[in-house]
């Protein structure tokens, strides 16, 4: 991914045997569940926790999300995952994922999610200056 | 198991590919996603959803799961389960839970679940008459 | 969704606890274990189960997946569903879905999934012709 | 637990959001999917992967499993866990677990996990000297 954004963060995972399915692969489902720890990974590398946005009263539900599989991963593979942000709407952000084997040299998937930036009571809100501003 | 409660409730479940692992088969730890599913089918038939019941300000935190394997679902398996109350405690219950094939010719797994009784601050609590009686 | 195939099948889950998250809501990857299970009642009404597809040697590894949220879940909400097929490829089929509440009168969720057709070693194959009629 | 094994293993997850149910804590059945990491983890410290057993042609599918639920783990915790062989029977083995808080202040559940010694097919066999001589 050429435009990957250039402030990212690596993280590690290894696959357990309960990730995985019936054809011996990581689970579909599951590389949703691997970006959403990128997301914590993102948010707490920027200083702040994800709880802690959320005792702000900022929420980021979920939108859209979206994964391209390119090649399986298998049970007690090290993924090495890399998250970044690649847009701020006016109240929204976007994610962007890849998921790569060990020593970086197969990709494994790609994927983005899409985020409403809302209250504890889901309305919209417009992104706080300061949510904005820890992660640049 | 001889004794099973008389008061019981049978449901069936579909395996999906997602509950399934690397060995072809439902995954250990979704037995205990199947015994909660039950639970909620027991307390449904009662008359009141678990959901009405935290409404009422009471809480069935688990305090102890346990299930034996003895022949493994796969993939596609219709799931017969039947789950009942085994006992009350002062300030608890006890759920004990059998998974059959469709059919109910094989036994596929038991266990059981206790469960305390708390406020939502999960402070112990006595059984309160009402809950017990929707089960009698 | 005015395009949604004329011919589809629709099918009901119960949200389990374990289904939700702590924002109390169906955890968006699992939204894509609900697409699963869809696809496998889509191929089920066709008359041949997926374990059958796979038994002669036809297989169908997900390419691409996506899902748009628009309203969330709960635990015990009976989701109403609906899938079907939108789009054969040479070596591809495209499934679409949409996740409504009991009473069909909200729309949670909309997804689809895109699959490549392949042996059992994953090497592309053309759509075999009995797998397209099955579906016709 | 005075007589957990003295040969053990520690080793550390990050509950995630996909990890809680809608209660705010980490769901009942994961702590299973926990225990499963430590399996791989003890394995993996005796030098030979798990994925190596199964390809000599050893299984261990899962007999009997339970957990005691102390104290509950939330979102964005470090767990600590530890875990060890703790018996050795003629075609089985059990493992023992703990898992603690970041700092093994506090204990959150304490488990324990059977498994038969089987063939590919699944037929019982004898626990092979080899693989009782990597864990001592």
């Amino acid at each position: 991914m050429k435009d990957f954004p250039e402030k990212h963060v690596w993280h590690t995972y290894r696959i357990s045997y309960g990730d995985t399915d019936a054809m011996g692969i990581l689970y579909y489902a599951n590389y949703l569940q691997l970006f959403e720890r990128m997301r914590s990974e993102i948010i707490r590398a920027s200083g702040v926790s994800y709880a802690e946005v959320e005792k702000r009263g900022v929420y980021l539900p979920v939108r859209h999300a979206e994964c391209r599989y390119r090649s399986p991963l298998r049970y007690d593979d090290l993924a090495n995952m890399r998250g970044g942000i690649s847009e701020w709407g006016r109240a929204s952000v976007t994610f962007v994922y890849e998921i790569w084997n060990e020593d970086r040299t197969l990709l494994h998937a790609t994927g983005s999610t899409q985020h409403a930036i809302t209250t504890r009571e889901a309305s919209p809100m417009r992104v706080p200056a300061w949510l904005r501003e820890i992660f640049e």
